[in-house]
This record gives C-alpha cells, structure tokens and sequence, in this order.
C-alpha cells in the first residue's frame, strides 16, 4: 500500500463523524491499494472543527474550503455539508482536479447537479454520491439474486422509509425543516435513498405521481443546536418541507411501484424497508435488521416455500464480511460507509468509475424534482 | 332462543361454504336473540346445488332465486353469487321485505350499489355488506385503540393487499380475470376489503391518484372450474382486469395513505396487511396473523417504548374470544364470516343498524369507481 | 356415506366443547367413510350436561357413562373427563366393545396406562389418545420434511411450552393445580404435548433428568368454576402440582433434547414451541402461530440460506387444507381436533391403527413417570 | 484528556482485531478520562505480529510477552491469548502491577481462576474478563428493568447459546476443538457467555444437572488454520470437547434454568439467546438482533399486552448509544468491545471496580466446573 491518498473532508457534524469514521476504518479492516491519509478537516467556526478534527483523527484543520480544494497534496475531497453548498464546494473541487466524494442528495436542483455531472466528467476526476446503502452487504445481495434471476421478471418495488423524530408538535424548527437550508423534508432526506435504491435494483423511473403533505405547519424555532439536538424558543416559525411525501411510479421496465417517506411514524426509528416482487420470487429488506435479506424463491419445491431471512454475515458468500467478523457477528450501519469507501479508493487506484456517481445523483434528482412537480400540479409527471 | 330467522343462501362455491359454516356455528358458539336456521340453498345447476345443501347442511335447496326470496317463510336471504347478480337478487330480495347478506363488493358499479342502497332502505330491511375483515378481533381491538385515542390524530394510512396465486402466466382465465364477471380485479376483490377498513379505521377518503397494471395480457381459457381451481385450455384470451392497483389517497380528517392490491406477490398467499400512524402511535396488521394486532405507543416510558406484538385471543379482554377457546389457542380465518353473522342476527333482534352496511358499500364503490377513473384519466379524482 | 357411527361424549368442559366441534365439522369439511352421529352426551350434572347437549348439537344426554358405554347402539366412546376417570372409563367403554377416543393425558399412572393398553388391545377396537397437535398440518409437514431426509441425522430436540395463566398468586385452586385430580402440573397438561411431538418426530426418549417447581405454594381455595374461569375464597391451601418442569433428555437415536413447561412466563399464552437441529437443517413451530413452519435447509445454496417461514395452507401441498380454504387463509386451534377425528374415523373404517394410539399414551406416561421420579431423586431416570 | 494509558496487547488474531479496534475506536467515540494508547503488539511469530501490528494500528510489537509485562511504561495488559496462557500471562502482569483486562473463559480450570483472583487482588490492580455482551445496550437495559423491578420476582431463566459451525463431519480438527487447548467446546467457548449473563441478570447459580455431547467423534486433522478457517489433511483425530451440552439449574434466589450451548444448530450462526420470566413481566434477547430488547410487562393495560420489541438505539434512554448514531443507525458486534474498553478505561481512572472482574470470571468457572462434573457423573453438583 505505497500509494496514499490524502483527504480534506469539507464539514463536521453527524456526517462528518460518519465519514471520518469509514476513512480511518477502511485501511485497517480492508486490504487497499491506497492508503487514505485524513489530512485535513474544514469548517467555518473555528473551535468546533478543530476540537473536531483533535476527536476524529484529522490531521489538521482549516476553515476555508476554498484553500483547500485548490492545495496540492490534496487527493480526494468529500463533502458533508449543508445540501445548499454541495454543488459549489464538488464544481471547485472537481475543477482543481481532486476526486469528489459528496453526501446525498447531490443537489438542491436538477440544474445544480446537471453543473455537478458536467464539472467532474469534465475534469476527468472520480466522482461519487453517498447513497450509502446501496454499500450493505444485504444490499449487494439483494442486486445479486436481481442479477443472476433469481426473481425473475420484476412486477413491483414498495418502499417505505419511516421515522419518527419530529412527531412531537413542539420538537424546533431546525435546518432540515426549512426549505432553503435542506431544499426538501422527507422526500429529498429519505425518499432519496429509496429511489437509489429502486434505481439500482430495479431500473430507471420514468413517471411519478405525488403528494407531499406537511402535517405540523408551525414549530418553535430552534435558538442551537448540536448534531439532530436543538433548543427550542417562545416563537414559532413556519415548517417550509414536506413531512411526509407519497408517490407511485412507473418504471421503463414495466414494474410499478409505491414510495413513501415520512417522519410521522411512530415506532420507525430508521425504517427504510423495502420489498420487490417478480416472476420468481420476491425480496425484503428492512435497515434497521440490515444484516438481514428476505428472500422468497418460487423455484422451491411447492411445499417448502417461504420467506427465508437469511443472514448475510456469511464470510465466503456475502461481500465485505469476510474483512469484518465471523458469521453471526452482526455489523452496523457505519460499516456502509466504510465500505462505500473502500469502493471510492478502489474506483481511483483502479481507474474505473465509482458507483453511485454523480450521474446516479442527478438521476435521483430528476425523480425529487419530478415528484415536487407532480404534487404541486396534482399531474403525473414524466421524467427524462 | 325462541326466535328462528330462516336463511335462504343464494350461491355455494367457495364463499357458499364459508357463510354455511358462519351459520352452522354461530349458535353453537355464541348465545343469539334468535336461531338461525339454515332453509334453503340456492344455486341454477341442480346436481351442483343438492349436492352442496347435503353436504353443508341446508334443510333444501332450490335452483331459482326470485321463487325463494319470495316465499314467506323466509327471513334472511344472503348472496354469494358472482358480482354480477348482486344488484338484481338484493333489490328483489328486499322488495320481498327480506333482511340482506350481500358479499363484497357490494355490486358491479356506483349506480348499481345506488339502487341497492334505496332498495333496502325503502323496505326497511336489515343489510349488510360482508366486509369481513372488520369482523376480526384484532380489527376490533384496532378501532377500539383508535377510538380510545391511543394512536392520537392519524397521519397516514398504507395497506398492501397482497396475493400470488396468478404470477405463474399459465394460470387460466378464470373468471375472477374477466372484466364483465368479476367488474376489476386485485382493486374489486382485494383493495375493496382494504378501502373498507381504511373507512371503519381512519374515515372518508376524499381523494384518489391510480394507478392499474395487467402484467399478464393473455391467458389460457379455462375450460372448467371448481372453486378456485381450473384447467386450461391451448386457446388464449385477453385478461381485461387489472393485476395490480396502486392508489394514493387524502382522507378528509388530513390523513393521507398509499393502497396496493396485487395478485402478483410471490410469497403473499393471503398478505391483507396495513400500519396507521398517529401523533401517539402507530397500529399494524396482518391478516396471515390475525390473531395479532401491532401496537406501538409513544406513551410508553421512553426506555421501553416498542412495537409489542398483542396476542388478540384473551377473554374479558378482547372482542368474541370469550365465544371460543382460551388465550392462545388461535381462531382461522372463517371466524370472521360467524362473527359477522352473530352482528347480523343481532341487527335484526334489536333492530339496530347492521355494520358494515350498504352504504358502507357503496362508500367502498365509490372509491373503487373513482380509482377505476383516475388510473383511466392520470388525474386525482375527487370523491363525494 | 352410508354408513354411521354413533358417538357418545363423557364429559362437557372444556375439551367438551373442542371435541363436539370436531364431530360437528369433520363430515361437512371432508369426505368421509362414515358419518359421526353425535349420539349422546354424558355428565354427571344433569342440568349441565342437558344444556350442553342442545347447545354443542348432541341428540341426547344422559348422566350415567356406564349405561352408556354398553348401549348397543354407541360405536365409539370419546372420554374427555377429568384425568382421574380416563381409565375407568376407557375400560369399560373397551370391555364393551366399543372404539375409544380419549382425551390426553391418558392416564394418572403408568399401571393405569397399562391397564388402557391391555384392555383396547384384548378388545381389538380402535383406540387413540387425543395429542392433537400432531394433527396440524405444520407437524405433519415437519414429519413429512423428516422422514424425507430433509434435516439429516437429529442432534437436538428443544421445546418450551409456556403459558402464564396462575402467575398472579391470587389465582385460585382450581382442580388443575391439585395433584389429586390433575395427576401433575404443567409436566402432565404441557410437557405431556412436547412429549408426544418427540416421540413423533425425533423418537424415543431413553433417559430424563428432571427438576419440578411450585413458585406459588398456596392459593386461594377455588369455590365455583367454569371452564378456566374460578372464583376464589378467603382461605388458602396448598397447591400440590408443579407450576413449572425442565428436563433433560437422551434419545435412542443418538439425539439430546430440553424440555419446559410452565404456567409462569408472562406474554406467552399457548406457546407450544420447538425446533429440531439435525445435520442438513433445522425445523421450528410454535402452536400461536400454527399456520406455519420454519424450516433451514443447508442445502441451499450458500448465500440464500436462512429460515424459511413456510406458510402450511397450500392446497395440493400440506395436508388437510384442501378440505378448508384457499392458501393463507389459516385455520385455528380447534381444527386439530377435527382432523383427528377425521383420522380416527378412518382407523375405524379401513381397520388399520388410530395414531397416536394409547400404546403412543403410555409411551409418554413413562416419561412423565421418570421425570417425576428423577425430580424426586436427583438421579438421571432411564426409560424402558 | 490528559492522562494516557499505555497498553500491550498479547495475542492478534480473532480476538485481537476484536480487542485493537475497540481500544482505536474508543477515544473517537467517547468522552474518557485517560486516553489509550496502542503501546505494544505480543506475538510469538514474529512476521505475523509485525504485519498485525501494522494493520491493526499498534505502535510496536514485540514476541516476549514477559519482557512487555515487566516494562514501566506499560499500564494495561490485555491478554487475547489461547485459554490456556491466560492465567500465567494474567498473573505476570498483576505481578508486575498491571491493570489486567483478558479474554473469557477466564481460565483453563476453577483452581487457575482462583490463582489469577488472588494475584490481581494482591497487586491492587483492576482486572477486567470480557465478556462482552454484558456491554451491549439491549443487556444493560435487560439489567435496568430487573434492577426496576420490571418483571417482579425472576422465575425462569432459558438460554440458549446456538452456532453451526461445525455441522460438516469433514470440517478439520481446528483447536476449540481439543481439550488440551480449549478447555472444553461449547460448554466454555458459548455456555460461558450465558453463565455470566445468568450471573449478571438473575442471580448465582448453585446447582446445576449437565449432559455434554460430541457428535462427530472424530475430524481431519486441520494443517493450517487462519482466523476460524482452517486446511483438513487425510488423516483424521479424536474430538475430545463437547459438541453441545445441555444444563438445568438452580439460582439463589430460588429461579430455576435451563442452559444449551452447541455448535451443531444449522440456521443459527451465532445465536446467543436468552428469555427471562418473572412475577411482572418477560425479558428476551438473541445476539443476532443485539439492538434488540423484547419485552412483556404484565403491567400494560389487559387489552394491549404483548411483547414489545424496543429498538435499544435511543439517545438519552439507552446506555453508550448517544455516542454513535441517531436512533435506529443499528450498531454492530464489535461495539460491545469498545464498550468494555470505556467501562475499563472509568474504573482505572475513577479508581473503581471493572465488570465484569476476575471474580465474575471465577464464577463462571466454578459453574463451567460444575457442569462437567455433572456430566460425568450424572448427578447434581452442587456450586460454592
């Protein structure tokens, strides 16, 4: 592992950690063929990304991304902040000729991502969007058994990402309820993932027809804030994103398919829970038992068919278990990002393309855009 | 039990024998105001319907419907015919001044389940649509909790009905694939008991967007028929139902909710399942378990909170168990059809309305019609 | 169906009721040799047993068994008395050439279950213990899946069966927790089953080291019931069963096993549960959810193994569902019982042996037997 | 963070990547008093400790344990060795007045334990035995609803410890597999673990009634062995541990149990499985889902009680959990090690006892001690 790839992650907060975390954990528990240095960690305030970059094994620091995009011992740049800055912070990068890794959603628009796909294919750099999940194990399986027919021919996707952080009247105000700070609610934080997800296991969507609802139009306003903790005030202040946001979809396949997201459903901490079913048999998966696959296979013999939840920790069988523990030996849902890493340095010391790449953010930005346009218009809308 | 309410059974086939055996036990397990007792069955092919009378055990039978919603003898006369008679033997019915048992779906289209709604009406009889699954323990439990207040103000609403018993192509076109039988198909058959429990659970929906899909466009002709079994023939015809619906809804108290209803669910041989979320928590169901009704309550001390999995067979506790066996010792499905009767019977001793009844009938045609329009259209369809 | 066979009922609690069931439901459901005629009802409370009689549908009643038994016109004798007349009963019934159904346990000793076997067996009638749970279509599916090779050589046999119905100490001394009327505790009413599916499943036991335990020494004395249903007095005496039983067990093929049962593990209602380890899979059931199998085949291929979870109501697949509704339309408790009626009805008209038979009730007397006494002892009791 | 603690880690296989990635993990995560610092890798091959030191993220390695030991600038010695070294390695360090932390089974033998017990007390230094899973958050929840007195009076404790591992007969002679080097199979690899948590949530176990098993008596000879995986020869040798055993038990506090550790349950691959049963309510565990706590309180309302499944993820409700992710961003295995380590780390530098401690590993042993004893002899044994 001669090679080393240093680092500057742009942004701290619960991404952050997530992130620094996969950078210091892949070279330990993954055979690379680079070494990822964590250089530097940058943040507007000061004393909080320095105390930061001390606890999450940074290097250094620095508080002007704009410095560091452009410094030269500067490989990769991954980005963790704010939806509204992604596209300014990756154009930069990418045009200063670094690898871009940037958290989901791309973009706060389908223009800000079109800029995106344009300035990193034309800079030549790997690019690459976290739709983390897609990097589970369960996952990967789940895209095999696609793969290989083990379902057949696909007749529906149904998903639902369920959470239930903000039921509470009187939970603030924060930055993911304001549309200009998080550009939507569920949808673009939640419904996101999903639509990656049906993206990569099932085929492109090619019309939605949506409803997006926002059931708590006034909450107190936030006076601070740490991580998904805030402090409420006296005042109120209008929720400007969808709280939760519902739509079918067509696939160019033929499939059909239902997506929900919301944020009022009471017992779902992280539910992004879905399930396919096709010619041959059908898929489940649900992450908070993400080390699980439901899988149902009509070619069983007639009297011993089900559902069988298979536990995809099998070193041998399933991908990247054999770096973590043995069978049975459950692992956590930081280990996507480690392995979405992994892929990314892989990507770069390999010359190939990164998956998912921007061009699979921007997608996914057609879709939000599409739903946001078929729930204002009451319309089917069609995309591409 | 002085009392005895003669009952004439139009129809025998699957659903014959599910409502023979309702009323066989009902008053074995149950402590009626009257005696139901089991006159006459009525079916147009004689060899078929003697038969079926001996072996489900009706005093007679008969081959001609209008003589026997005539005949004074007769009090209740239940129908379990194809949809397509339902209309013409529950008006002629309760023009004779008969009680009426009408399975679901009520009728073949709005208009129809109008003129039913004004025949029983005007006749002052008793009517009720077998909506069975409102007849369940566990469903009982849900609307007391809902009533109770125990999941607050509902938010949404999502039920999949699910079934898998056509995906293999070969399956032949029965008549439940044939428009002019069956009226739809996974939308008239599956999602009806679906809206019907969305209506008793959550309320009026107000508002649909569908979606319907044929997967299968052409089938072998089934060339005879025995309940749900069939043989084949080399001809192939068009299938002119939908396989699979999907729907969006807006409910008129703010909730809003998704719907699907597909046969082509590999691994769903009966999966009737829904979840409400509410401001205090959140309900699910599964009908392949309806012994047990999911609860999740945010009032719950915060260390504890969870989805618990209720047992719904405790005497004292929950609704009809007492009628059956001791805790634990699980009811079928059929259960449903002797509660529904016992509710029935019941109606008529102490002349109360019957639940669910036509109008909750033609409420559930009313959203199947509005379905039917807006999956035709790509427009919402507004209802009422 | 020509021929009849006239059924006389000794007892009308409890199992009276699921036993009538049977009877009542078995010919209308399956196509059988002979009819069961529910000729006449026994009990030694002559209101009681007039009252059940009309309500459970049996022609006649009357109050003494002898008298009965010796009726000329009675085929088959069904014993569901309390435990301490099964013998008795079953005797003379056998003496008088009658066929015997008895309900389980069959006896309150060895020797008396010696007496059953020797006096069925001189007489050449058909004779069966009713452990119904054999006669759920998942068991019989787990002895189909056995017998086929499909979990290899059996290493381990686990059961629990839990209930939690006298966890509150103010629960009354009702007749099951005196050792004069019940025989034993949760050993004889619980373990008795999972005794019985080892037999039938794994085969048999060689060797038990028993522990027996009263959690709650005395209760309040019980002044009046019905069913599971007592009212309590003031005074307290001494409860003399076992509240809960474990043992170890050694099989004579090789197989090691646990057993429990108890009345004290709160949640768990009937929880009849088992799983069977063998060198090719694995098998797991529990009666609360009896529609269903889980089955673990190490012959699948490496990345899809997992727990199945079968669903056993397939037509064509799993046996007796034809004769009840379509697939996933799941049946209850009660019609185990109708199935070993079914089964007994044709021991009796093709002339073969009734399964299990008492020769299988004495087999797991001698279990029950040698846990008590290695319980008293402290020593590993071998069995035969 | 001032204070550091340097330490040495003797061993680097399995447990050492478990050991060295909870000590790096650890100061990330947690706010700790005293910082770890990965000082010294000991191994006796020398290439295979350098390139693990490496790897793994320790400063230096050495071969000599004893030297490391003995060096003033080392405060913590972890020992991840074979069992049989753990006592002469543990009682070195004591000695050489180090904090001991060491892998379970704590010893080979209840004599060993009880010399280790004695050197760490007469050195005064704090000594730690992992077992590990009492430092998950779903078993510290477990404890605080006992120590609440959420489920009342215990009654029954019922664990089973389930891995397959070693089902294949061809599966090589690897040494957890010797007695010589592992002390015992599943008994002391797997029942240990569910001895401590019997000690830890219910109470002292005194008496205990064991059977131990091997099942294929003899395997190819392993060649080669990496991690758990391992090159068969032709030649084939004795197993002399336990392929599964099986114990019943009596606690103090006048609870009884049953206990079952094997290796031979296909479906299972790291099954460690436990349910609690008392005068107020149920507790139940399985390792597979460790963010899992199901619990049943016979304190809810009569009508909605069941087994709630409480997603154990909670910020500011769950122990350690408010250090990684949001509610519902699951954690894995490994997390429980980082745990102890914290835990550790608090007791060193708060000067106060760690737990599980040395004397824990001692009972355990004595209980370990005891069910062999039993097994042999086929009687009762007695524990302290």
């Amino acid at each position: 592992m001669a090679q080393k790839l240093n680092v500057a992650l742009i942004g701290y907060k619960f991404m952050g950690k997530a992130h620094s975390n996969a950078f210091r954990q892949a070279p330990v528990f993954f055979d690379l063929d680079a070494e990822p240095v964590m250089k530097v960690l940058v943040g507007r305030e000061e004393a909080g990304v320095k105390a930061a970059a001390a606890k999450l094994g940074w290097e250094s620091y620095a508080t002007d991304y704009r410095e560091v995009v452009s410094r030269p011992d500067i490989d990769v740049v991954d980005i963790v902040t704010g939806n509204t800055s992604h596209a300014e912070i990756a154009i930069a990068a990418a045009r200063a000729g670094k690898h871009v890794f940037c958290e989901k959603p791309l973009a706060m628009s389908v223009s800000e991502a079109r800029e995106m796909v344009q300035a990193v294919e034309q800079a030549g750099v790997k690019h690459c969007v976290n739709f983390n999940y897609r990097k589970l194990p369960a996952i990967q399986l789940a895209k095999r058994l696609i793969d290989e027919g083990a379902i057949g021919r696909i007749f529906h996707w149904r998903s639902v990402y369920l959470q239930d952080w903000i039921v509470d009247p009187d939970f603030p105000l924060v930055w993911r309820l304001k549309k200009e700070d998080a550009g939507s609610g569920a949808l673009g934080d939640l419904a996101a993932h999903s639509i990656d997800l049906a993206h990569f296991l099932v085929g492109d969507i090619t019309a939605v027809s949506g409803l997006m609802e926002t059931f708590i139009k006034e909450r107190p306003i936030a006076t601070s804030m740490s991580g998904l903790e805030a402090t409420a005030s006296q005042e109120r202040g209008p929720v400007t994103v969808d709280d939760g946001t519902l739509f079918l979809a067509r696939f160019s396949n033929g499939a059909i398919g239902t997506f929900e997201a919301t944020r009022f459903a009471p017992g779902h901490r992280n539910g992004n829970i879905f399930e396919i079913n096709g010619s041959e048999g059908s898929l489940a998966f649900n992450v908070e038992r993400l080390n699980e696959l439901q899988f149902y296979s009509r070619r069983d013999a007639g009297h011993v068919q089900g559902f069988r939840t298979i536990s995809v920790t099998e070193g041998g069988e399933h991908r990247w278990v054999d770096a973590w523990w043995p069978a049975g030996h459950i692992i956590g849902w930081e280990h996507s990002f480690t392995h979405q890493v992994v892929d990314f340095i892989e990507a770069i010391t390999q010359d190939k393309p990164a998956t998912p790449d921007f061009r699979d953010g921007l997608k996914a930005q057609l879709v939000l855009d599409a739903v946001e346009r078929s729930a204002a218009s009451g319309q089917w809308v069609t995309i591409g």
